[in-house]
């Protein structure tokens, strides 16, 4: 079965210091499937768009093989929105508004035909809805859970439940802290690992990533980038290149592991580069066979 | 010659919120030299303490083969102290009070027999006192240079000055980005080259750390300590692995530096798990090899 894929599609108005732009592709949705349709294909789609979702962009998806079978639309009703503006140091960034639009009712309906999917990445949507998806779902072998500080604070029971039912979880560092109200983050992971994901990745924007087994950790270094120019959707590249990798590989090791943790920050340095999804759009496999090399000797001695 | 290290000999009271300790065996070049006795024996110490500096204490030192001939004793002066308090996640200190006493008027003196010395490290001190050494030195051809963020924001042009004679500048993250008011680390580091020093090291504290060489870049993890008991001289005590290494190897050589900081990342990992220099005092060989391994099965992939 091909990688399932849940989450949101959306429209982003970005502002950076270098940039502005509206109504740009967006969504976690679609940066994953972007991001692991160079690895495996096709990826399937669960999300909800209104009338407003526009041809190109549904081609822009189509053209990398994503199925686009389970995203909704609404006739009535129009695509989530988000606005956001970057700070001068790219780390910062103040939501300028959140237009939930159709995604204000969205309960993922999985298609008959996918409800086998063995390989599934639960974007950062509502707890409950993650659970909601994997209750149609008749034997997932390999749950990848996104989160985020406001399900944390808002819904944490929702999320610790969904928690038992994933084999990996991703949040970032400070969520990590925010969730075992622990400022260690070695012992946040151990935490979290005891709350049920059989592993554990803590992103750490320009710091790299972390992942945590039973008894291993692995340090990924972060790209040397010197031109970031608009980190919206990094996180969800990352989960994408991750999953589309491991998909591809079907090793669920420790080691292979760690190689879906750098091809995820492959992808996520790419996506960085450019506004939006438009580094994702075309990328080619030699530029990002380049890319994991470039990690390798970054981190090797 | 033997490895030559300048900076200051201190007693420091330390407050964690897991024990607190006073006059404990502290200092720039205390951590420097011990840390780097494990690599290279003797270590040639310049210094200065007061008519308190206690019997123990020196023992402590010599018993690390290090050479005390350029430790200065003032006989109507007091030791150097400082007093510090540590946040509950030990990434934020309080500086509770400095007594500069016999520091105040400190004028490295280079003993004659020293002033051959070819490696030398410039603890963190002021950056005319640094200059001060490699003017009494006649050939050094590998100096390591550590400074802070209070000599960038008071002597900058002191600092400058000896930037321009160093071969490995050593700050970190903040001080990187403080000295070049560039928000971005990597164009940070890349302006930090340009002023002068060949190599340049940035410390992240739980991140790691960053080596930079001409047109190369290494990425070297964080030990990942759950118990980090007092993170006074983590920094020095990098600084000492690293220079000892590199005194012992004798090859300067990019491939060889990333060693060295693994090296010096290594020391750091013991000290911080133990209060003043405790941990510096007993290190076994073998247990420095074992964690050396363990820093790379951390990020090899």
């Amino acid at each position: 079965m091909s990688l399932l894929v849940v989450g949101s599609v959306a429209y982003d108005s970005i502002e950076t210091p270098f940039d502005k732009i509206n109504d740009a592709l967006g969504g976690s949705a679609t940066y994953i499937s972007l991001a692991a349709s160079y690895f495996t294909a096709p990826v399937n789609l669960v999300g909800v768009v209104g009338n407003d979702f526009k041809p190109e962009h549904t081609k822009i998806l189509e053209d990398h093989d994503i199925d686009l079978t389970g995203l909704e639309r609404i006739e009535d009703g129009k695509t989530f929105r988000w606005g956001g503006k970057y700070h001068y140091d790219l780390n910062v960034r103040d939501t300028l508004f959140t237009d939930l639009n159709v995604f204000e009712n969205f309960k993922p309906k999985i298609p008959e035909k996918w409800k086998k999917a063995s390989f599934i990445v639960l974007g950062n949507i509502m707890p409950s809805l993650q659970s909601l998806v994997l209750d149609q779902l008749e034997k997932p072998r390999f749950v990848l859970c996104d989160t985020m500080n406001l399900w944390i604070n808002n819904t944490k029971e929702d999320l610790l439940d969904v928690m038992k039912r994933v084999d990996v979880l991703i949040i970032n560092d400070s969520e990590a802290r925010l969730l075992t109200d622990e400022p260690n983050l070695i012992k946040a992971a151990r935490r979290i690992l005891q709350m049920g994901p059989e592993y554990l990745i803590i992103k750490k924007g320009e710091h790299g990533a972390l992942l945590f087994g039973d008894n291993s950790i692995f340090s990924a270094p972060a790209y040397p980038l010197e031109n970031i120019f608009d980190p919206t959707g990094a996180g969800d590249t990352f989960a994408g290149g991750f999953a589309g990798y491991l998909h591809k590989t079907q090793d669920l090791s420790f080691e292979n592991l760690k190689k879906a943790v750098i091809y995820g920050s492959t992808m996520a340095s790419f996506s960085v580069e450019k506004f939006s999804t438009k580094a994702l759009e075309g990328l080619s496999n030699l530029e990002i066979h380049d890319r994991f090399i470039e990690f390798r000797e970054l981190s090797n001695f």
